[in-house]
């Protein structure tokens, strides 16, 4: 897989902050851990976040892939 | 299937208690006793927990991974 | 497939009542009689269930594996 | 394919009356005619039903399996 | 593919008018022109259908199989 | 694939102006200019229509074929 | 995979500002700058877009292609 898929921008992010819509429009933010290929993921120190507030936080979370939005990533 | 795949948090925490968010925002919490690669799981002394209170009791259930949001597991 | 797997709690309950959940959020309760791998399962005497009261029976009903949200099982 | 699988009721079924329920809510209620692993399904003199009554006659249909909630069937 | 196939239902109605409900609970009626195994299908002088009156015309539609609920078929 | 596919009633509208309705229920018309078989298209001169008039112009536009519902192809 | 593919579009689009549509009906606006056959994606500088005003900055945002509505290229 070459660096120009862009499953690689999630790659390259562990250990790095991200934050990530869900379809129920909740976004949560954490340090990503681990990842695979369908975009399963998880994080560490997770919160939800409203208006850019923590909202709620969970500890360690696992994300499902294929309920995910988008990911925001670090450039 | 290497330490690094997020399922791999899901399978360390097995005898442990977990909150698993559904698609219909429902919340479970429970004793996680078994799952599997789709995230199909089931939990014992399973409790749906709204306001962060217990209000209904359900003993054994068995979750659909697929209509899973995300999955609370201790760190 | 091992005793592991989560589907084998629904393998177990054969016989047994079960609750099942749906997407549309409703509740049959009924005796088990045969699942499968995908959750594809026939209940015997199922009920509709609302308010823990039964509202309609319907016999034999036969629900489709990825409509379902989760399965309440003996333990 | 053994007896114990779900999908057996239905075949079962054919020739007899089923109701079956879709994603949307509707029940349709008609002779069962063909079947398939996908629960797709023909039935024949097809009625639409609320509350108990035929609310509309569509003749023959053909319903997607992937739609559909559930199918009762005789016992 | 035997006939018991409940797609043959369909493909027995090329040439024939027929009526397909969708998703989003459309009704369209026209003439079948083509369909395949995953009830993709073309309509020849197609109209969208509300109340039993033709509420708009479309001439030639080809409607996506995952999207459809059932399809009204001659007998 | 023979000609009796529906899929060929779009590979045959390359070049023709076609609308297609998205599952949330907005229709585009624009100049078909690629095609592939799981429905994902490229239109030309792209517009949004609302009531029957151009509401946005979107230039070259990219759709996702599984979230189409119906298009609209010339006879 | 042949210039005919609708994907060709998309990949002919990296290092281009295209629009995104998904189907929680938001629009995010970006440099495109890694695409797959799936329509995932990323976007440098990515904007969400009210009104045709950016309304949040996100930096990189990786796009699940399974959630894409539309995606507005340059033509």
């Amino acid at each position: 897989m070459s660096q120009n898929q862009p499953i690689k921008a999630l790659e390259a992010s562990v250990n790095d902050v991200v934050s990530v819509k869900l379809k129920d429009q909740r976004i949560f933010r954490g340090r990503l851990t681990r990842c695979d290929v369908y975009m399963n993921l998880t994080l560490a120190d997770a919160e939800e976040i409203e208006d850019d507030q923590a909202k709620a936080k969970y500890g360690q979370v696992l994300i499902r892939g294929n309920n995910i939005l988008w990911i925001q990533v670090p450039e």
